[in-house]
């Protein structure tokens, strides 16, 4: 790779991802620039760097930091689209079911009436998540009406109107796990099992679920990529459920990927593969 | 016009606007289905409609109910992508930008540290606005460094991202008014002015602005297409502010249009055009 | 009674109860002084009133309005001291139990981390309120740690310090209903059960509660009185539970009654007694 | 002093001054008992300590250990009533009006409409503060409408009773300083002028205002006696202003005030006459 090539991280928390895609971009004789957007005003004047790497842990941080890159010319990966498309889980399931996609069943409640009505569709069990949110927090598991008033009741207080709409999908009795993948560019570099930890019925790693390699085999692959594709990410992980019957129902997708349980579980080099994708899309 | 065409009206607060669109396509024959999106659970399920108008008061439940239409393949005007483009002010500006309209100078700070560095840049007397909002609400014109400390402590306790996020604009000294054209489809059906009330410094209608009938001259016409077009939307409302040097700077984009002040002022049969517009752009 | 002495009625949403006691006070010649606290500012001058009976459905207001009038020499009835003492949970559990009255069993967690271990000390199922609130709202039935995460993660979202605070209480497995006494001054005028709904654990008539006429037996009249004393309450709801082995627990005191409910089951000229009270406290 | 002593120090955030007092407890031969509220479930068995120091940062954190210990029959300094007396600024005002002492004029606004005539009855320029706040934070100077305009507008936004109440006082126009006492019992131990930073309007020394030993002169000493006896405080600082007429005016009590600037400024041992005071009057 050569040498003038300037690789931005647009970052607000740094994790040890973020330090490790500036490892790895030295390694390959790349400057990086470090762009904390806490600290750094984002203006209209284009920053002498080839690709922006988004890496904000805030959702809407992430998209702002993308498109004012892109106002300028400059690729940012994944872009601001894609990371609204899959920041947003109603945007994600719109976006999965018409690429075609298997999904849980979802009905969309934009305030408390509504909200009641899409669970009578769906039925309970049911799991109620707002559209945007990290880490399963607020996504609660609705037993019965005691738990969606509780939900109801307190997601009222919180003045936001995405608290406000509830995204009521059919609760899969996974088999105490789900799988995520990640894609980079047209390659699914591999997958994991999340498994439920003892205490929580939620699998996100950072509630405590382990992480352990997957087997990836075709339909997972094709899968992943046509999720990737129908958000237009490049570097995005999937969630997906397995059901009774065998088939594969994609949950999320997530277009700020944490990667560190999948790389320390697969051993895959993921920041030298993101750091190289960047570069080889970007180089002139 | 042909009688089994169904044109669904999704709305959350019922206007005026809303009524007239109503009325006008039940006058040209169409059917009309409302959608109330706060009552009615929005599913994957296709509703027999042949178009949705997307007139939600709340911004991201026109981009969820947009959305959704869209992922059974329904066409939502204006698109979710127009309505979120136009929404999210960060998002207008990148896309104004990249399309090479002029706008007032800007610097966005995405936390209280890179919002004092941004208004450095910017200057005193500025204008701080959130990515998100309507009606000139939370707009805040800051005069010297105590409207910023006061506008910077009442946002930190709002639990929103969006209220954390400084759009710190230039302050154009408006000679008390700006203006407002109204786009639909290819067409550039009418503009206004918007006079400053006594007491706000806002234009805002809601806020007391008077609308004035304005001549539509060309150079207001190209630019009112072409933000239009830079955001993806087909029937959209362009704020524009005029400066002391003749030119035009485009200030916001709005892609769930008020055009009640703008029909009283210039005579033109808006809710008219808008449902002609979506019947000829669906129809098979 | 003198046709000079004036009762100040401050209320903010007026209800049924704000009605009768105005045309209560005019029945018995008193001039009737509305005071509508959100409209009108609040100062130190001293208004031309006898007594203020404080009738604002926000507790805080409630509060407010009665020490403003306190500052200026008016005898408000409750005490600004005695709505606090009822209104703040924490407050009403600290007073009944320094004065002798047997309550469920209770632990306080001041936050997330307080509030695990104080729901060890109580053991599920139990019941979860913030400090402040009425009509049930937000008040949690914890079955198990599911429950119990839900109320922390969605509580911690909610920016006042007041959702942070867990009253963590025994879950007292009611026969289905509670009972609520109704104290003016030194008379117990009556009491009612309030029925469970058959779709909510709650028993608030707000929630869809039965009331029905109960018999006010010696020990509910003198806890009563000893709960309303304990609060420096006048006029003051008492809500009590009945265990298994027959004895009452005092759950919570209510200091600025609602008790449309409790006259219509008994048949008690309620607005009648309160505007006689006040009357007989504060003339000269 | 006798070594069986035990002094409990309820605590939130650990400041310099807690790790003075329990310094100075331990040089006085006393036990101490660090209780982290944030921690520490608080119940209604006793604990084994013979008084309580409140010292939370958060009011009703304060506000609620107090009164727990209290409903023990431990005595908390300062007591639950006079932390919520001094805590709320309303309730603070109406205590200090009762006294008799001088206070600025303030009108109170419980909503927005009440507040915009409690502006026009104190006049501009004004400060408007929530009721509840520290160090100055939410404390808004009113140049104008726009200001205040701007205040309300962001207050609505947030969930909290407390944002939406206004109270509006007199600007004095401080000769760039303004006056803080300590009272702890009957004695006022030491007086400090806060003077204004160069930056921002408010003296706090939380916002950079700089503290300076100040000459108590006996009309000081008297006001801040009264001053605490009035919200029943035993160790409180008093806020005076000195007007151009050169007369003192009580702005705020702090109930569980902070000292480092005070003991710094005057070498006066605030934590040893805290602990004196605390085991004097609580010793058998």
């Amino acid at each position: 790779m050569a040498s003038r090539f300037v690789i931005e991280i647009a970052y607000d928390v740094p994790r040890l991802e973020e330090k490790l895609l500036a490892k790895a971009a030295s390694m390959n004789n790349l400057s990086v620039k470090l762009t904390n957007v806490r600290q750094t005003p984002l203006t209209l004047e284009r920053p002498s760097v080839d690709v922006t790497l988004v890496r904000c842990v805030s959702m809407y941080g992430a998209v702002h930091a993308a498109a004012l890159r892109e106002a300028v010319d400059i690729k940012a990966i994944n872009s601001s689209m894609a990371i609204l498309y899959s920041g947003d889980k109603i945007l994600t399931v719109s976006r999965l079911k018409a690429a075609g996609l298997l999904i849980p069943r979802v009905a969309v409640g934009l305030d408390a009436e509504a909200a009641e009505k899409a669970l009578e569709k769906v039925g309970l069990p049911a799991v109620d998540k707002p559209p945007i949110g990290s880490w399963g927090r607020l996504v609660a598991l609705l037993k019965d009406l005691d738990d969606f008033r509780l939900v109801l009741e307190h997601r009222e207080m919180i003045p936001s109107s995405h608290m406000k709409t509830h995204v009521i999908q059919e609760y899969i009795d996974l088999p105490s796990r789900d799988i995520r993948t990640l894609v980079i560019g047209d390659e699914v570099v591999g997958a994991i099992y999340r498994y439920r930890p003892s205490d929580d019925w939620r699998t996100n790693v950072a509630l405590g679920g382990q992480p352990v390699s997957a087997y990836l085999n075709e339909e997972l692959r094709e899968i992943s990529l046509k999720a990737a594709r129908s958000i237009g990410g490049e570097i995005v992980s999937v969630d997906v459920f397995e059901t009774e019957t065998g088939s594969y129902l994609v949950n999320e997708v997530n277009g700020v990927p944490e990667f560190k349980g999948l790389m320390q579980a697969t051993g895959v080099d993921i920041p030298g593969k993101i750091v190289e994708y960047a570069y080889k899309t970007c180089r002139k």
